[in-house]
């Protein structure tokens, strides 16, 4: 298929589009905002997958990402991270060039900006909805109306925005069902307070959510980005098949230890990333599949990733691959991770 | 000291040199060859610090480090990887250029690899003296006995090459020792009984080891690399103090939970790498310090990274810390493995 002596990161194009697709015709169907994340794939070339979908708004999680996609002709972009104050010379500058929305969670924080940024943009207040990562607590009500009185002086307040991350913790609809409630009710309960603000948007963000709940009552926008790809967390947490995965590192196979059914990859952390999940308390890094002209196969059974090195990864294979998989092959392993693996290649190989 | 805005890798040029320079000496004094692993640094002018050591033999872990540094001048360096026989193009023009040195660990690859290589090169085998993770068990003397016949054809036997990597889950001297004790033994062995080779050398590589032991005998080798910057994990293993560490994440504060005593800064799991350790059972990413004109602080005491996501850092700080560190303040991060790091990153800057 490609000539591969490294490791490289496929893209299933067919399979991403077809993520992408179901994701916008879920958001249309509910009159949804699809603000897609694309700290996944970083890719212009993918972004225009999305907007061949209709996509016009997207979101990032970093300034830099920001200014890309700027560049690449995106001009409704909300910067999903609380805002730092010391990259305010590039904001200035985007702000000028397009519409960017920005988060804020702290009093303090908006006073800093807001001292130096020169064009008026959109705030979206962020809300802890249970993640606790960060955000502000959804019962702060005189925090959060002291911000928003802040943001009208100059600025737009445009709405409530919230992450729940902690859905990448669950492990069935139903876990992941509850923290939908849980968000939902917050949000909602923020929009009954202040429902003397016009047009606010209440916005979520998880692949997770996105992916398994069909009533988004409660809700304006969504904002999922892995599900692009999806990854073997996702499969895990539910949120896909693993046919619905668009990305697989392909690796060069370089040693193999039949007496410990063991296979050595060229494909390490500095591909994969060490971010691992749990089968039946063992720690997986990946599972591997074989490459073939239409692209890959299911996982290999009882066959995982058991560890990874700088540059080695050493896989676990059964019985019955032992015999099939030699070095000089290229194997492929889907990974734990997507939007790390992805931002560790940086480079894509479409299929 | 400098504008950091984003997440920025800092060197502490006059630790690095320090460590290069005790690295140096405790090879000299023990007349061992000094060929240090250059995967941790990656970086050409971190490069000639070594080379104003007196180094010029290196050890890297990829064809396009080798690449990279065949480039820089360096023409001695061993390629410490089983080789990848798919990479066989750029692997002869290399060795067209410098001495190139691989490594076998079986007859297969080594047939398949000899019969495409355009040059001669020095071999090594590669022995598993513990570790697991590739290599020859080295009691299977008649498959060392037939690469080492198959090699001396066309090619130059060079020795035995070791790498004990589960040093990196010891943590005392002792376990160390013990770990050092073997993979010597085995070595040993080795030389002993392929007594009519001549000029071999035995090598070896893991940075614990080499810091801690000083008694080298039937050694002729070490390859450390991790040792330039060290890091927490280092510590921890008993490898280094927390002074030697040559390395540190800045990064900007972007929030602070006071409730939870935690902050979010702006340094993610695409910066720092998802490689965590344990202290008191808990997973760390990384320790914070405070940045000052010198460089950085000792850690701030019962402070730690908790967790990362893709660009967030959520770091649990001391009451003591509370009031101090504010968002729009630049901290440091010592990082768990600062070879990731280094690696996610690509640029420094040198203080």
């Amino acid at each position: 298929m490609f000539n591969i002596i490294r490791p490289s990161l496929l893209i299933d194009e067919s399979k991403a589009r077809k993520n992408i697709k179901r994701m916008a015709e879920k958001a249309a169907k509910n009159n949804l905002i699809f603000r897609p994340h694309f700290k996944t794939h970083q890719s212009v070339q993918i972004g225009e997958w999305y907007r061949e979908e209709g996509v016009t708004k997207i979101t990032v999680s970093s300034v830099s990402m920001a200014e890309k996609f700027a560049a690449a002709g995106w001009n409704d972009i909300t910067l999903a991270f609380p805002v730092n104050q010391l990259e305010i010379e590039n904001i200035n500058k985007l702000s000028a060039k397009i519409k960017l929305n920005l988060l804020v969670e702290s009093v303090d924080v908006f006073n800093a900006i807001e001292a130096k940024l020169q064009t008026p943009v959109d705030f979206y207040i962020k809300i802890d909805t249970g993640y606790h990562r960060t955000g502000i607590d959804p019962l702060n009500l005189e925090m959060i109306d002291e911000l928003i009185n802040k943001i009208k002086v100059r600025h737009r307040f445009a709405g409530f925005l919230t992450h729940a991350g902690h859905t990448y913790k669950a492990r069935s609809i139903e876990e992941i069902s509850k923290i939908n409630e849980i968000q939902i009710k917050h949000m909602t309960e923020l929009r009954n307070y202040f429902s003397g603000e016009k047009d606010i948007i209440c916005s979520v963000g998880d692949t997770p959510i996105c992916s398994v709940i069909d009533d988004f009552k409660g809700v304006d926008e969504i904002r999922p980005g892995n599900f692009v790809f999806y990854d073997i967390m996702q499969e895990q947490i539910g949120s896909c098949s693993f046919n619905d995965i668009a990305v697989c590192m392909a690796v060069p196979v370089v040693a193999v230890h039949k007496e410990r059914k063991e296979i050595v990859v060229y494909g390490g952390g500095v591909h994969l990333s060490k971010e691992y999940i749990l089968y039946d308390a063992a720690a997986v890094y990946g599972l591997p599949v074989l490459i073939n002209n239409e692209g890959w196969t299911e996982p290999l059974k009882e066959s995982y990733v058991k560890s990874l090195s700088q540059e080695h990864g050493i896989v676990k294979l059964h019985d019955d691959y032992m015999d099939v998989i030699k070095p000089g092959d290229v194997i492929g392993i889907l990974p734990v991770h997507s939007c790390l693996s992805a931002d560790l290649m940086k480079e894509y190989l479409f299929i």
